[in-house]
């Protein structure tokens, strides 16, 4: 066990002499009053050490005062080395301590179940896994719904496990309402056990989001940017606004290679460093893309001006996240979305479309992260939920809809 | 070791060919390119994992997946358990798991140091020990300042040390900065030899602040409260305002009793708890109190009115650090300052005050909690400072004379 800085945890007794009593104005007696209850207060620890056989122990070694300081700084050391230990089985680095996500092995859809001519119904043996905390997967739960597609593209919904997997939750397989509960395509109880039924194995981890062939028993893919594009252009029964209009593809994927390694990785880059030098690289790319993004942001609605588009959408599921969970718990401490007056406006923007809150689930969001990346947070404890990630202040007004109108009354005006 | 949720690190490859490349617009080109992108990407994990034997050895047990899950859950179990160990000797809890502050043992300073014809130099052999990211330490500081005793009371400002006691730096003896250096009553090489230094011995925790008398070699008091009473009126060379007029103690006390209990000691019971319900008691308590107080400092400049009182020094020395470390390392999550515009500004105005910013340490603040409460910083790693804690934001008009003005004109004006 070891122990910490004295000063942080001062033997501050009560500034007043009690709770209940208003003190009396005078000094002196003041002072009187303070002896029977800063006596009264060992006693209390006492009582309450002695259920605790550690500290009973403690208090016999070394009294009241600090534990040996070899004692601290080998339990101190221990510590971070378990830590790191830890963090290098949960996020892969490079040598310099940098988290270095590893790459998926299903990337994109093959071409088989695109629409055409000849494969009018290959979309109808898929079914679509995903984890509410993930924002991976809260990408393909919007472009699903942005698409009309919930009618045509079952999804069945996993929760973090105490042991690092994602598992099934018991309830009925009827449900339309996003929330953690059955596998509905293959009855499962986790979904390793999903990934495990294809047939040439697989030794990866059993991520999410995960596209799901239901009739070939295959992974069709599980990368997060091949699904939405496919559910935006390659699903036939998809209706809804082109995510990706083909005069701004160029647009989105530029902006794509700025927002995922700085911001949508970037966060992960911050909480996963494993040295301060990586730290401190990630958290400042992160920081400059943001006042950039909030800069770009002041005069255009979207990404790529008055069109939302799939950049649009991944920009989203980090912003929606960044106050509730990476703000502290992946230490991205230099502002939070609330204090980017654009930035936290456009979340909103987009959390206020129809059927997008219903994809955001905070309470699955903070629960998934605090729990689940237990090296970042080893009490287990769960923090109050920030006032500004709650659906009453996302709902506020955004305003935003003038930045589009005043585009569009410049291309009206005469030249 | 242990590892973490799939989808948290899904196996996810850049959404994009090349970070170097404009990407074609050709889906079918996309997947092509996709393909040595991300077969490239093991290599490199490859090349990082040969250096590191750990990684290596897992590789080697479970490949690409997750370890097993019972090693998870053990890893899992083991890592909270011994969090819980560290936490109960850095911050002694009842048996619900709330911190509760251990008390001092020099409480108040005693009379004879007070200021009478009978002793009319009894400060003169006082020797003040403080530490800069300390909130209590923090306290004496400002109020030394306030009450322009530099000159009459020398301080030595020590530093926490890896293995958790107040150390002192090498440095000239005769600086009148605030910054760490040596011990310039003693000259010893931590505050504990100080503490050791008195007759009687010593078996408690070695804190600041510490008020000592060189003379007669002993602690003269280490509870903040008592220190800055005796510096505001018992301190015979004291001038500036009264920060506690005998017609406003009353007020005073009673704000002391909202203040320590919720928002001193508040942000330490929220980041000490060792049980959720514990913390959730503590936060609750911590943001309504925080909410009342920003209701009550909208037609208050200060807590007692016109009057900056002790109270305002102990309410400020949390709010200094409050978006700084107690956000994010104690968890008080719910808002930042920054969030409650009175809060923020009533900060300001105390900030600016003459000498007040001088006793503000941001860099030693934020080195000292994050690196000193290892158990809760597992890693060690330092985040970015917040921009609303820096000099530039805290120098920005606050506004508040306004509210002292207008009390002011009320009472001009005729009934």
């Amino acid at each position: 066990m070891a122990t910490l800085n004295s000063s942080f945890i001062s033997n501050q007794t009560l500034p007043f002499p009690s709770p209940t009593n208003l003190p009396s104005h005078s000094r002196a007696l003041r002072r009187r009053q303070l002896v029977p209850i800063r006596m009264s207060l060992p006693d209390n620890s006492n009582s309450n050490s002695s259920t605790d056989p550690i500290t009973s122990l403690t208090r016999l070694l070394w009294g009241r005062a600090l534990p040996p300081q070899p004692l601290i700084s080998a339990v101190r050391s221990t510590w971070s080395a378990t830590w790191l230990l830890m963090m290098r089985q949960l996020a892969p680095s490079s040598s310099s301590g940098s988290y270095s996500r590893p790459p998926g092995l299903f990337p994109s859809v093959p071409s088989l179940y695109h629409s055409s001519p000849q494969t009018p119904n290959a979309t109808n043996s898929l079914h679509l896994y995903v984890g509410l905390p993930c924002p991976w997967a809260h990408r393909t739960l919007i472009v699903r719904a942005l698409k009309n597609l919930e009618a045509h593209l079952p999804v069945s919904v996993a929760a973090p496990g105490s042991d690092g997997s994602w598992e099934f939750h018991s309830g009925p397989t009827d449900g339309s309402v996003l929330v953690a509960g059955p596998d509905k395509a293959n009855r499962k109880k986790n979904l390793r056990e999903v990934y495990r039924m294809r047939r040439g194995g697989y030794d990866g981890r059993s991520t999410v989001p995960m596209l799901w062939d239901v009739k070939r028993k295959e992974v069709v893919c599980n990368e997060s940017y091949g699904i939405i594009e496919f559910l935006n252009s390659g699903f036939a029964a998809g209706s809804g606004p082109d995510l990706c209009p083909v005069q701004l593809r160029g647009e989105i994927e530029r902006w794509n290679q700025v927002i995922y390694p700085a911001v949508n990785n970037g966060v992960y880059r911050c909480g996963f460093a494993q040295s301060q030098e990586a730290y401190d690289t990630a958290v400042n790319e992160l920081f400059t893309t943001l006042d950039k993004l909030e800069s770009h942001l002041s005069t255009n609605q979207y990404l790529c001006g008055d069109t939302l588009t799939l950049s649009d959408v991944c920009l989203f599921t980090t912003l929606i996240r960044f106050d509730l969970v990476y703000n502290v718990l992946f230490k991205c401490t230099k502002r939070k979305i609330i204090e980017y007056p654009n930035l936290y406006a456009y979340t909103r923007d987009i959390y206020q479309m129809p059927k997008v809150a219903e994809t955001c689930n905070f309470e699955a969001i903070m629960d998934g992260y605090y729990r689940t990346l237990f090296p970042l947070n080893p009490g287990g404890i769960q923090p109050i939920m920030p006032l500004v990630c709650q659906y009453e202040s996302l709902s506020k007004p955004h305003g935003r809809e003038v930045l589009s109108l005043k585009s569009k009354q410049l291309q009206l005006s005469p030249p």
